[in-house]
């Protein structure tokens, strides 16, 4: 069966990115320790890390994501802006958009982005048509996800905890209120440990 | 050598407790979830759980802990009043009370707790001296565990990561700041993760 499901790095105080997100910092000043483990992936020894996301990641039929994650800050944004993942996106799917402003599909090298002004529910259904007999993906930013938690629509949550405090920033978890979550596994890297949950609903 | 440690149950979202914690309730109204797994640890199934506690707890020589944590809410206390953990705390060791009322030691069964007036460093030095080759344990709540990794006193750090969310409460973590961990051991359990991190400094 299809699910909703979403993965974010996360240091253990909570926060998925630090203050002061910008085009040059999508992870805020000094976020970057956040996602490093990522980066790292292909290094001997994280034979894990690897791993983990080819799993998670396999099977994702369509995303959702925020405005900020399509690329920029706030405010007004012009038709020309293509999002700040270049020419070919990672996402290789269509990808569901969350903004105010309305916009025609953005066409890229295997992604499209769709633009979507009625909210979260709608987005998640349009992504889930897209997806067909796939899963759909939230990918970010925190908003999002905060979003979806919400409002009992996500079904899997994979956190990949990183051993770092940063004392400031996002916090994806944060107004997700009461929530029961079961373990489903835990993956221990070097740098980070990967928890996988089923959301209780 | 000596080191100053310090583990607790948290939610996902960060929580140690939930709000209105009182003599009744603790961990808050509803925070009994966070540490549930503790009391089940002598069920089947959950050796991890009580191994991981032994572990951690062998070895120490004395506490330190905040105000309420020995009992009550704020204000004024009376001389009288013998703390909520009953004639034989689980202590076993001297505890180091952080509070602003000087009063004299109170000697119950295995367990003389000790007020101390004058911050947590003051408070972590007499443990120190009185725990001699052991170690010290920051008993709790939230706010002693704040100070601490405020400062910089903490060597080690055991969280006890529960999957629930709960929205609402204390956050040991919260002004912590950038910090750097090193993940010692990842131990998982039906109901519960325990992670074990050093402290970088």
């Amino acid at each position: 069966m299809s699910i909703v499901t979403c993965r974010f790095s996360m240091s253990l105080d909570g926060y998925s990115a630090a203050p002061g997100q910008s085009l040059d910092e999508p992870f805020g000043v000094g976020g970057m320790r956040l996602p490093q483990w990522q980066f790292e992936a292909d290094r001997p020894g994280r034979e894990n890390d690897a791993a983990l996301i080819a799993e998670v990641d396999a099977g994702i039929g369509a995303y959702v994501m925020g405005r900020k994650m399509f690329g920029g800050g706030g405010g007004e944004w012009d038709e020309s802006w293509r999002g700040w993942w270049g020419e070919e996106p990672p996402y290789h799917a269509p990808v569901f958009v969350l903004t105010h402003h309305e916009r025609a599909p953005l066409e890229l090298t295997g992604t499209t982005f769709h633009f979507v002004t009625d909210g979260i529910e709608s987005a998640l259904e349009r992504a889930r048509a897209a997806a067909g007999e796939q899963n759909v993906s939230i990918a970010g930013g925190a908003s999002a996800v905060r979003q979806c938690l919400a409002a009992g629509l996500l079904d899997e949550l994979v956190v990949h905890l990183v051993p770092i405090t940063i004392g400031a920033g996002e916090r994806p978890l944060d107004g997700a209120g009461e929530q029961t979550l079961e373990q489903v596994s835990v993956v221990v890297s070097p740098t980070v440990t990967h928890l996988r949950y089923r959301v209780i609903r």
